[in-house]
């Protein structure tokens, strides 16, 4: 770091930005390094982060910012690797289990797919306990493992290490509870500083928008996934986002090994139409950007060879690929009220539905249930019969149903056809 | 407290206020309680802090906000007295020593005047400290002696007790660390709680605005005297606000014992005339509100009745009145660099000299030097001559000289008539 670190103080940084400054690159260093050490206090750190959600920072402040971030811990490189690499990283949504067939679908044309994945908190899923509801599987990898599966499989999806930007770590656990967790350069410098120390030498972002995603109106949604790509831009990672719609969960699961299950029979060449269409063009931009604009992911879906990947991929960590899926216990039905048509399937109802079934969990120490989720019978726009079966509810403890069905309460709505609206899954694309 | 406390969280709390909505009465009342009982974390209440310096609070959510802070401590009452109450509260300045007259000179007319006071931090000096440089004189009275002195002598300073809205002793030392010291409604609420909760009957605000004050604009310190005259009067309390110069330093002296000498000599009906008016501008507002229209405080100042009390007021609580003061060991001199006008001697920058002569202190914990400081012996407008004493500083540890002409250069200038800016001493008045 620099020498002239004595000249700040925590007051000052703080001040600078409260009063709509730019922070020089020196008070970012600083603050980021003196944080992570401790020698600026978490009350500093949540008045600073407050006047940043506030006021904003431009794009060379939140470009510093995210260097601090990543000079605060390791950097990898796959260079020594012998085919490029390519990540995907989506801002999480209900229903998102698109890694799983996306990695090895991607591998399948020489491109090495690094997945540092994290668990749920909250209403959205995380890729890392979808992964465990399969038997055998485990998620901790070394470095040395990692880069041998890459190397041998092309894909793997595994923890991330606790030694990449571990400024973030500490900045994101005080934004949850402070209230400032929505700050766009914020949110931006978090998802990229672990990007671009993880080392990656491409990368597409999946910003989700809607009522189960994190960014509810496509303004801001927008403003995020081009502070990204400019930052992985000038970071020297080519990047690129997708802002997808998440008014409505993906595909016709959400919970863990219901997902799995979804996404087999997608790398099985069926699956859902919105599963399947999202998964390609997502491919399709990883393996642009990766220098295979020729490659063809729909027919390594239909011809078995993403398939064959993914065995390799969830083997090579100890999983049985063809073992059972765990099952919930117990299941019930949510029933259509009236005849007509499925104009809403809430995104945030349904996955707080899921969450509260226990596929999901409140605080990052509570287990969950690889059986529980919701699993769809209609989506919107289908004509449906009273009493017919829209979802059904799965868990291990049905005492939690009564609360599943609270969540989903005004979120499941039969009505007329005039009341569907027809949204594009892919809403925009965002590029350097 | 309302019954209602377990219906909020912190996040919600902040949330609202970051995204610019009003704080309902519950959930202030949840948040200082629940903040001085450590149930809302440090970081927490810094983030909603920031986010009221930036978004504001309005008038009955100030009026809510100072009421929680009440209710976190004990009230006094002064309705036993034989006597009304007033009492003066200063935002702090350079040479400000008005209450050591003031007190004493507003006793005289059968008002009883309760000043509890603090110690000086930064650059502006403490009345305690002042105080404190009189021989046997002593600061912590118990409530009891504190009462019996206001029936006896009429007049009393002394140290605030730690009873009172412990919830702004907590907030204030959060304030200042984490740069939200200058968010008016937390200013102006952390005054007044002091007190409304002690109990006066009638309140004189000097609001200080220039380069020695914490106000460095009109418009704010408009605002706050605005503010806290609203938050005064909606608790019954009889309160009006005098905006007042803080660019050139009160009086000829500023440090501990040079102004308890400079008071001295305006309480035997002499002394700089700027302190003179202010004395007497201040008192007839405070004499006003207690009911006592008629009364006439120059001529309480001209023939000894002021330093009677005075004399009683410092031997109630132990000083000797008659005392020779401490004087510094070394004394250095600040000389006219050219013939001319004086144009410029910068409050703060003189504030900043007798600190760092030892007048003042940087932590809370620090000693103060009795005897050191600046005395000036030309003000602005004043002709001077090259080589001519302008200021005389005062010390007891002469490695401090240098540091305290740093602070002066450019705070003390030599000029022409044409450059000399006449301001009045009180700007303005502000009432219910």
């Amino acid at each position: 770091m620099n020498s002239s670190r004595n000249d700040f103080d925590a007051v000052e940084v703080i001040v600078a930005k409260r009063d709509g400054h730019r922070l020089s690159d020196e008070q970012i260093d600083w603050v980021i390094d003196a944080y992570t050490r401790g020698a600026v206090a978490e009350e500093q750190m949540s008045a600073l982060t407050m006047a940043i959600l506030l006021n904003g920072m431009d794009r060379a402040e939140i470009a510093r910012w995210t260097a601090a971030m990543i000079a605060s811990g390791e950097r990898m490189s796959f260079s020594h690797l012998s085919r490029p690499t390519s990540d995907k990283h989506s801002t999480g949504g209900v229903g998102d289990k698109i890694t799983l067939p996306l990695a090895p679908l991607v591998a399948v044309f020489d491109v090495a797919v690094p997945q540092l994945s994290g668990r749920g908190l909250g209403h959205t899923g995380g890729t890392l306990d979808k992964l465990e509801s399969i038997p055998g599987w485990r998620a901790a990898l070394s470095n040395d493992e990692m880069m041998r599966q890459l190397e041998d499989v092309g894909a793997v999806i595994c923890q991330a290490g606790s030694g990449l930007a571990p400024a973030d770590r500490k900045l994101y656990a005080l934004r949850d509870v402070t209230g400032t967790v929505e700050a766009i350069p914020l949110i931006a410098s978090s998802i990229m500083s672990k990007k671009i120390a993880e080392g990656t030498g491409s990368l597409v972002l999946d910003v989700k928008v809607g009522s189960g995603a994190f960014m509810k109106d496509i303004d801001r949604a927008t403003e995020l996934a081009r502070t990204m790509v400019e930052l992985g831009t000038d970071a020297g990672v080519h990047t690129v986002a997708l802002l997808t719609d998440m008014e409505v969960p993906l595909g016709l699961t959400a919970g863990n090994a219901l997902e799995v299950r979804e996404s087999v029979e997608v790398l099985a060449g069926g699956g859902p139409a919105d599963v399947v269409e999202l998964t390609i063009a997502l491919a399709r931009e990883m393996l642009d950007a990766a220098g295979r604009p020729d490659a063809d992911p729909a027919a390594a879906l239909a011809d078995g060879r993403a398939m064959d990947r993914w065995r390799a991929m969830i083997e090579a960590q100890g999983g049985d690929a063809d073992a059972d899926l765990p099952v919930a216990r117990e299941t019930e039905q949510v029933l259509a009220e009236a005849d007509g048509v499925l104009t809403t399937l809430d995104a945030y109802a349904v996955g707080v539905a899921a969450w509260r079934l226990g596929a999901g969990r409140a605080r990052k120490e509570d287990p969950v249930q690889a059986g529980a989720g919701v699993e769809i019978h209609a989506r919107p726009g289908d004509a449906v019969r009273k009493g017919q079966p829209l979802l059904t509810l799965h868990t291990d403890t049905p005492e939690r149903f009564e609360r599943a069905r609270q969540a989903l309460a005004g979120g499941v709505v039969v009505g007329t056809a005039a009341d569907v609206t027809d949204r594009p899954l892919v809403i925009d694309r965002i590029g350097a």
